[in-house]
């Protein structure tokens, strides 16, 4: 995954990029190997420096009109290209792969910034970057190449391992533990506290709620990502636990003790109750929310803004929800909803009737 | 849009409000010019020495006991006033000017604050306000009256134009391009990556996902502001655009290369997916989750929490969902929902014994 | 409930914990009373030197098989004990008493860190811990025993009480009063502004928006808590107000001039639009979206993801929304929901027929 581009302001040959990808170049006129290549584009945007590519056959007529210098396909697609062609078993791959060559972004400065605020019994790993205004507390242990960014807080005792970036004004509190080659995109929070209150009115107390110390932590995995102002809780007694191979968009929010399987996929704005464990390779959509203790199943596909409020035992696709409306057709429909126990009587009746 | 507070401690005149808003002063006593105003109320708080609004006739009845020094109101309203009048074409909004008179917030200290850490080829404008703690790095440019509080983080090559203000606790990160008058509350991340990955379980590697490279920005218009805790994830290829006039509440999530257009107006906890278009004008309220690569044309409504599935061609106002019932109705009407199916065949069955 | 650990590394014997929580210690052998206690852990988890937690008889089967040193129960479950008992009238409380005695979190520092940048005029209490990179703006009181982490931000005017501890990152804006035993979690905003605008259209000027000034602020009170990346917005003219015992999960969005009643508890991603009023005692499940401008009973419950739309004007519970159901079903579903209205007119025509 550490694919980094090794120049400044990356410029690349087509002959370049085919080996970079183990891609097969098809040029009609062997010069163009040399055509050189400042960024991709998709295949109606791109001008003839750029390399555009085509993952789906069924968008193959753009390939007519494109200006691209070259486009990463298929060998079936290529037979309908005008322009160079890299050829790869799975064009998106290759174009993943290859994007992070052409990365503007800069290369964080290794070092140490002096502003940065560093307990003297931390330990920390070669080539790393620590950003100005950063502050890691006490016994925490860095990997190496890590880069924590801009302002960013590691409480005490966390461990980070490898290969792992923190953009700015992220927050790590006390004791979390991080896999190698983790990103977490700004604003995040790993270890917070979590929801958990014993009620005090049962015995008059004068509080509502006696607040549970969160004696648990969050373990991250491999290869997590994790989006920007995402929070992911600490356990009560146990870990919160979140597998390898897991990304997670912006805006998430996994409780205390919950724990994902590896290789699942959560996106945006959805929220995971306390305790529930999600299987591996899941694919839960945005704005879902997943109540408290339940159990989600390996390969379980949840589509966006579904209230999961039972487990799932086996493989599938679930739903909840109703149909986007006009509102005077909407307001007609949810008016006759509530109506529908009276309907189905009324049916009940005429069917008596017969 | 540059109205500022011009005394510490504010105290105008009615006469001199009145100059301020262009609004038409009628007093029933010369004397009454003179009375000082400390701020603004509504129409049941107000004591004698505030102003007050009435935006809608509707609530003309609340004239009758306001203890208000003076109340803005429309031609019409003013018959009914029992104090002073400031009538003005549009109440609400003169209300709204007004109200940036009395804002206690002081303004910000013009200059950079030691603590500051800025690299030395930033450029920066005339009056410019950098709080303690920030940190901005390499080749970004600002212009003139732009604040940038406490604590926030500026990446390398952004440009931020003239008469912004970031509030403590933002992030911008790398590249990302803002225009003029735009504001952003605390907690903010502009800039990050968006949710872009290859699955890579086909070709069985070791890993589940291949991170995409967003090489694209964040390119965000005049006169823009942003809630706090808002999350604009930059472009893959291109940038993700939020043109000018658009106000976003907290908590709002926008994917990579979504494009707003102009005036539209989006409420806090919405979540809009990856290169979706929302048109001018559009007026979105809070929870709405709209899905990725579609268009919703200019001067649409979305009510709240609705789930938007697929584009929306021409203006309107949409919803989705159910109403809101006691849980022992909604639990009947869920499950007669589930035999709605059922129900239209027991119906079908009716009809053709006849 | 300031309980506080009194020891570095948490070591306690059954004896001293039954004097701690008031419990009955009941053990098969005298000795059993100096049993090292390290920690708490779950029934099933539990190694002989944790103590574990009965708080719900109808898991009483769990006792059987436990491994723990002792469990924490009722006068009731404790004849069905193979362990030690620590028998307290309500055994939930009582762990959640215990918990904080054995939280591995080491307690702040006391002392302000050199690297913290606080006004001259800041008035600061007894025992206050203000970590590294922390920025306190002037004319900030803050009270005894506060704790405020890395990298927050105390803006102007601010009032903090005794007891309050700041995690890392979080952001107090402008004149914000926080009460005493207060905690915020990572990331949290207090007192952004609001999202207040008048329209511009109607006058046909160049902008869309008018913004409002935000005069009004937050008012706290006291044994809150606010979770991670939570934001509570500023009041307009009034302050938006947080009573007393109120508890608030992370990514909550509460709007300007909202007002909580003292005790009620709000789960995670749940927004509430402006000028709302929530009573006493609620009960808010995650992902709940309120509409602004509505006043909700004392005692009201509302399930997840419900819409509310309405006023609630006394206790019960409520909730909105459809059923979980396989992708397949949900079509059917929700294309039969969209024909409800006609299915209706089908049954009436029907019964005309009778």
């Amino acid at each position: 995954m550490n694919i980094e581009p090794e120049k400044p302001y990356p410029i690349y040959t087509l002959y370049e990029i085919a080996e970079l990808l183990g891609a097969v170049l098809k040029v009609s006129n062997e010069s163009d190997n040399d055509i050189r290549i400042v960024g991709l584009a998709s295949l109606t945007s791109a001008s003839d420096n750029r390399v555009s590519f085509l993952a789906n056959s069924k968008y193959r007529s753009q390939l007519a009109s494109t200006a691209a210098a070259a486009v990463i396909l298929s060998d079936d697609d290529a037979l309908f290209s005008p322009v160079a062609c890299l050829i790869h078993e799975d064009p998106y791959l290759a174009y993943a792969k290859l994007s992070h060559y052409f990365n503007p972004r800069p290369k964080a400065v290794i070092g140490i910034h002096p502003s940065a605020v560093i307990a003297s019994n931390v330990k920390i790993g070669d080539n790393v970057s620590i950003g100005p205004g950063v502050v890691i507390l006490d016994h925490v242990f860095i990997g190496d190449n890590v880069v924590i960014s801009s302002n960013s807080v590691v409480e005490s005792a966390v461990t980070i391992g490898d290969d792992v970036t923190l953009m700015p004004n992220v927050t790590l509190n006390f004791g979390v533990k991080i896999g190698n080659e983790v990103i977490i995109q700004s604003g995040s929070v790993i270890g917070a506290d979590g929801f958990g209150y014993a009620p005090l009115a049962s015995l008059s107390e004068p509080h509502a709620w006696q607040k549970i110390a969160h004696c648990g932590s969050v373990v991250i995995g491999d290869r997590v990502e994790i989006g920007a102002n995402t929070t992911i809780d600490r356990g009560v007694l146990d870990d919160t636990l979140i597998a390898s191979d897991v990304i997670i968009d912006n805006q998430v929010h996994i409780a205390h003790n919950v724990s994902i399987g590896s290789g699942t996929a959560i996106a945006g704005c959805t929220g995971i109750a306390g305790s529930t464990t999600i299987g591996e390779d899941c694919r839960i959509a945005g704005g879902v929310g997943i109540t408290g203790h339940i159990s989600i199943a390996d390969g379980v596909s949840i589509l966006s803004m579904t209230r999961v409020t039972r487990s799932i035992k086996q493989a599938g696709t679930f739903a909840s929800g109703t149909s986007m409306q006009t509102v005077t057709k909407w307001r007609k429909s949810a008016a006759r909803l509530n109506q529908l126990d009276e309907l189905h009587k009324r049916v009940k009746a005429l069917e008596s009737q017969k």
